[in-house]
């Protein structure tokens, strides 16, 4: 997981609308990939990043340009040119640290969030900044340049049916994209859930100190979910209400189905952030209850044997007159009687329920 | 109890409205009942679960489909075709683990929430996904599958009385279900409280780890209710305000009735979720409690026979001259002196109120 | 007090409406007192409580009939006919775990909230639900059947003093009775806020496990109170902003500072629940407190005895050659030797404050 | 400071507007001042408590009329007719538990809040009510009766400066007087703040019990002032919206300012109770540290000494055959033996860094 | 850090708009410097604070003047007379505690903020309120007086580049310069929570007193920040809904850039506070850990030791008649009896996984 603060200071003074990367540059230079389709066409190809601009085709045909990688600063200058976006915008897309949220700005919608997946190899969480502009007739998506994306599907169901995805405008291909990293959210929110029970499994059978590590680290985990989910939920809930109309009318359905969704995604993870503070809760009074029981071992043998230990002293003592050293029966008298002290004792900690 | 977060991740990538069944499918095959009233004729059936399409019987005769068990994909398209439901609501009847909500869909209004259950015979808690489809002269009910339901009662006021239920249209009889649902919440939330204060007893009377366990269980618990409650509230609550022209008029009073059922509900389950926290700060005190007089035990014993091992040992020294040793009345006098630390000790620590 | 969480499960499965009483039935059978009066005449007397229908005197008499018990589901049925009650408004004058609210039904406003008294004799809390219907010239309270009730001092204006109470309607009536309860409120926090400091000095001078048990006790009774009290607060506020045409707008003015007055309980719970759980935190102190108070106790007995333990078992050995036991003066070297090593150790311990 | 909860039962059942003292009367009679002015005139002077009625000056002249002490009912009740005051009013001046509030009686506008002071001599926080009626040419303030109070700087400003004060209505005297008791929680919060952080300074060098009590005494005085504080911001909230037509619309910006000082009192009030929040929290963890502390001391003794002591008893023991205790070196190789031990203990817990 | 509470008392009893300054002033006197630009000129110069008044050149010319220093009184005075700011105005700008607000005054434009910049040499937080007078054609920046200020970039861009900065009005050059003021928060939140990893790291690695005294010394600089910068989201908020015309339509869209930053910047910091009080409570579970650990050492060495000094000094009895000592082989069966004893110890421990 990334960290939870970027070094947003190097661009302290700049002006509005400069350009300036944040974040570490992600590896691999800029693809731009370029699916043009219809009701009846759909052409996919690959493009160079500094093309000469060229406007896409008009409506019904819709042209989706899915950028990978934007700390080519040039790259982000060639398409603010090309389809006049606010240079703001651009700035934003480069800021890698961005709140979700979505601006109207007339011509087109800029939205951005945080696209979520598992690392397959490692298991590990891995965030990537998705900023799409949405258009009348275009989409362009600029990922933040992990290698891949979690849109293989879309690409998919462009190529292989004709159904809405085919038919509509870029809206509910907008619909379609925004879909699928939420539904990546479920799968994390699942693998979460799942080492949760493990931890709980271990709390209660063999806690440790790493225990404690474990929920500490997920509670941070939990932390970046949270930053990265809540603003969504308004996101979202602002695009269903069709404040924009370049969403159009018959769409809404599937964006209200949409906002149904992260509103599960978001009530999920306060589950699970509920769970993990009464994880600590039953973590420290388990840890309660083990001091009482080592306490009580040593209570134990120190008042069985510190009595005994003093009879036998008692005996050792080296008094010329000592009459009961010379007693015949003096050392099994002894003996007797230091084990009807044990068993005074003993008897005492078992009605107090010790042992 | 069902997992806190289910496998939603199967579903990743399909077009919305794609059909596919979430959790583990319940045994046994759909079963469809068809209930058909008006004020003066009754006609219950069973139905062939693929029979062909036909329509319901224009108002006022109500029809009352209820279908048990959703695993089964092409039944659930049977009825979105001959209803005319549209897919997404398809898709959430078969996500069973829908948040509750209410949306209208101008010909009909969906409303999906939990039904709760006690097992009569393991006593333990069962939650199934109910969704409705309210139309103009028709409600449908689809079950998650588990067997039976609670509305056994509403059937019998069906057939036994000409009421209310037989004379007004299907707004009403989903008020009859929803009221039935609402009236198990209290059932289940009784038997929680009953077993809170079985806790409560344990807790004052001999708290042992085991409580802890089963305060957390029972806050686990909480948290599935809350999720299944909570967001009912706002259902209900819209309902009542009569967001669509579906509901009538005349039978808004009742729904109102319901709202404020609802409403206890959630005060009733916050009351024992503020209950459940207090108890586990009591257990933490108790333990403190507890760890304290174990260790004035281990003290007391200390303080009281430490002197006493000191002194036996000092004259179980084997110095040649040591005068005491050879006085006539050294030992009496040691065994005295002994005795008169000990005594200073008790009323020291009497002084102290140690016990 | 009574149970927090009361059997409504009972009622599963009745058609709305349908009279079934909640809770233990209260001793002593149903009566009912009449009043009559207007500016210019008094009539009260006991009915008999299923005598025949007879409508109230036309405005500006006010009719105030005052029901105690309502577990005889006859006479509830008797009313709801007279005076053409709903029978959703019965059913809640049964159900005697009523959140408070209020209900418009148009020809009458219906309040349900508790009426709370201290048992003279055993100083407890006792709650009774009290449902008032406000008609244009009547007004008809149900007591949930404990003897008695809060109303002695209205019912001694109207029969002494001819002001307001007597001249205007039945709303004012509602005003007096709500204040009453109120007031009676006020009264209860009093006593709860003794007990409160009574706990707090034996907090500070004497904590016990007892203490706890009392806090704990203590906040039970806040959550029973918040209960009944924080949706009063509602209530109240919108029977001040006049929702119905049966409240009069120059009594408006009198239902505000009624409003003010509910306000005020409601802030005043909130401070006592804040010192609640600040006693709590205290008490975990002392305890925390005295254990550091035992152990350092423990260790300096131990620190100081152990090390001459070792030294007295040293001269104990039986050793051959060891020249120290011959020296002459060796034994009383040994125990000034012992004397400066406790001299020692008290000198460290009083150093780092520890006595 | 007073209790946080009056008696208010001693209202119980009194018809509305009927006037009674609330609190223990403040010693000292009624005393009224009465000082009225204008742009060039100015006349101050003491007023017998029940002389006859006479009406204040027409605007532009101003009166402000200064009751100090309310527990005489009768000169309430003069005050109540001369000025047509409505009982409901003359009540809450009475009632010296009052929240603050404001409200509109048309005619003219009350305010009722807390005037807090530091005793000079002992420091103690003091709260007095302050109920003040705003008419269209006249102010009347009823202080609940402590002697003195916080208003001298206004009545210097009337006397020696021609400005705004004396050219202007009652309601920008209004402004004067809450503005300086507004002030006046300044000076408290500062006093607090300097106490807290004595008392940092002493949780950090040397933390008892006493600083536990000292913590929970300032959060019972923060309960108090959140009771005064938290509803006057609603207040002048609702003054500087100027719901009421007493108040010029050439003062707002006045009111304005003092409700950003109220807000400001506000917000030092919960940085306050934070900062209180957290040393509770220090001291637990420091208590915890110590105890960390003593408990390595007692083990480290005991680790060193218990062996040790074990050895020696061994050699202590009577057997006739005993090889070792024959040998010449026996009792030196003993000695360095228990050095060896000895030594590997301290390293073992330098290593664990105990000490 | 400045205080956390400023003594406000110094200004009871003044009349509104009194110059009074509040807090400690700064070293240095008052230094104005004026800034006249448009889109083809730009002249900068250092003013006399006292200056004759002259107004600022019209629109389209835009006048900067930055007065740095609030103390001296009479500078105040002179530029409240000369740009007719009104004193309520002047004396919030002196008082150096100021809550950030922004005020319409219809003229122009208050807005009062928190500069917060990080002393290069000591790596401290400093302070300095910010003041900021908006008007047609000109902005004045009143600072509390530290030296320097995190405008430098501001005054290069408006030599340098001949952009928008240069081409429109002061509204615009209020965006920069809170736009300045809140990207070096961000730089203090990095630096905060690279202190916080540091912490994070020795809290995992090797805790002590010192790192509990450093998580609460971070939780005062976060009360700290949280007072400055949480209202300053509202302001911002107020300038991007444009409530003032001073606002241009055209720079509305960089003030939403600049809310969106201060969104952030609170989201950071609650994410900051989060992990913070996490932080404790990993810390009192390591404590409570520790303590574990050292028990467990105590217990083991006292179970092992206390039953071996017990059987040795049994034999250390000075009885005339015990067999055993007699014994030839009684001294090692001695020995091997208490090897068996310390290894069933050692083995119960070990299934009890004590170490
Ligand atoms: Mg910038
Ligand atoms: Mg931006
Ligand atoms: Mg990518
Ligand atoms: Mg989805
Ligand atoms: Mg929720
Ligand atoms: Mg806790
Ligand atoms: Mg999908
Ligand atoms: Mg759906
Ligand atoms: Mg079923
Ligand atoms: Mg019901
Ligand atoms: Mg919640
Ligand atoms: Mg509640
Ligand atoms: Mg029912
Ligand atoms: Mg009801
Ligand atoms: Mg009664
Ligand atoms: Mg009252
Ligand atoms: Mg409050
Ligand atoms: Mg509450
Ligand atoms: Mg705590
Ligand atoms: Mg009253
Ligand atoms: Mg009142
Ligand atoms: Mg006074
Ligand atoms: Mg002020
Ligand atoms: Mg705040
Ligand atoms: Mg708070
Ligand atoms: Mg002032
Ligand atoms: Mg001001
Ligand atoms: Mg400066
Ligand atoms: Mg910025
Ligand atoms: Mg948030
Ligand atoms: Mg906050």
């Amino acid at each position: 997981m990334s960290r939870l603060v970027k070094k947003r200071s190097k661009k302290i003074g700049l002006a509005p609308g400069t350009l300036v990367h944040l974040g570490t540059p992600r590896p691999g230079s800029t693809a731009v990939e370029l699916i043009e389709y219809g009701a009846d066409h759909l052409e996919q190809r690959k493009l160079d990043s500094l093309l000469q601009c060229s406007l896409p085709k008009p409506a019904p045909s819709v042209t989706w340009i899915n950028v990978e990688g934007v700390s080519q600063v040039e790259v982000l200058q060639h398409f603010g040119e090309c389809f006049k976006i606010h240079p703001l915008v651009l700035e934003d897309i480069l800021a890698t640290d961005q709140r979700p949220k979505a601006e109207d700005y007339g011509e087109y919608l800029y939205v951005v969030l945080k696209m979520l997946r598992l690392n397959e190899a490692s298991g590990q969480l891995q965030a990537e900044q998705m900023s799409i502009v949405l258009g009348e007739n275009f989409l362009i998506s600029f990922q933040e340049g992990l290698e891949g994306d979690v849109f293989e599907p879309v690409r998919l169901r462009l190529k292989n049916d004709k159904g809405r995805l085919r038919q509509t405008g870029p809206d509910y291909l907008l619909h379609a994209l925004l879909d699928l990293i939420v539904d990546n959210y479920f799968l994390i929110l699942e693998k979460i859930a799942e080492r949760m029970e493990t931890l709980e499994d271990e709390l209660i059978a063999n806690p440790d100190e790493g225990t404690v590590q474990a929920i500490y680290q997920m509670k941070r985990e939990m932390l970046f979910l949270h930053k990265a989910v809540w603003p969504l939920r308004e996101v979202v809930g602002r695009l269903q209400r069709r404040e924009s109309p370049l969403i159009l009318e018959e769409n809404i359905i599937y964006l209200r189905d949409l906002y149904d969704h992260t509103v599960q995604v978001v009530d999920t993870m306060e589950t699970l952030r509920d769970m993990l503070s009464g994880m600590l809760d039953i973590y420290l009074t388990s840890v309660s209850n083990r001091l009482n029981q080592v306490m009580k071992v040593l209570t134990i043998i120190a008042t069985i044997f510190m009595p005994l230990s003093f009879i036998v002293g008692l005996y050792g003592m080296n008094f010329k007159h000592m009459p009961e050293l010379e007693w015949r029966y003096g050392y099994p008298a002894v003996l007797i009687f230091m084990a009807v002290v044990v068993a005074g004792m003993l008897y005492y900690f078992r009605k107090k329920r010790w042992f």
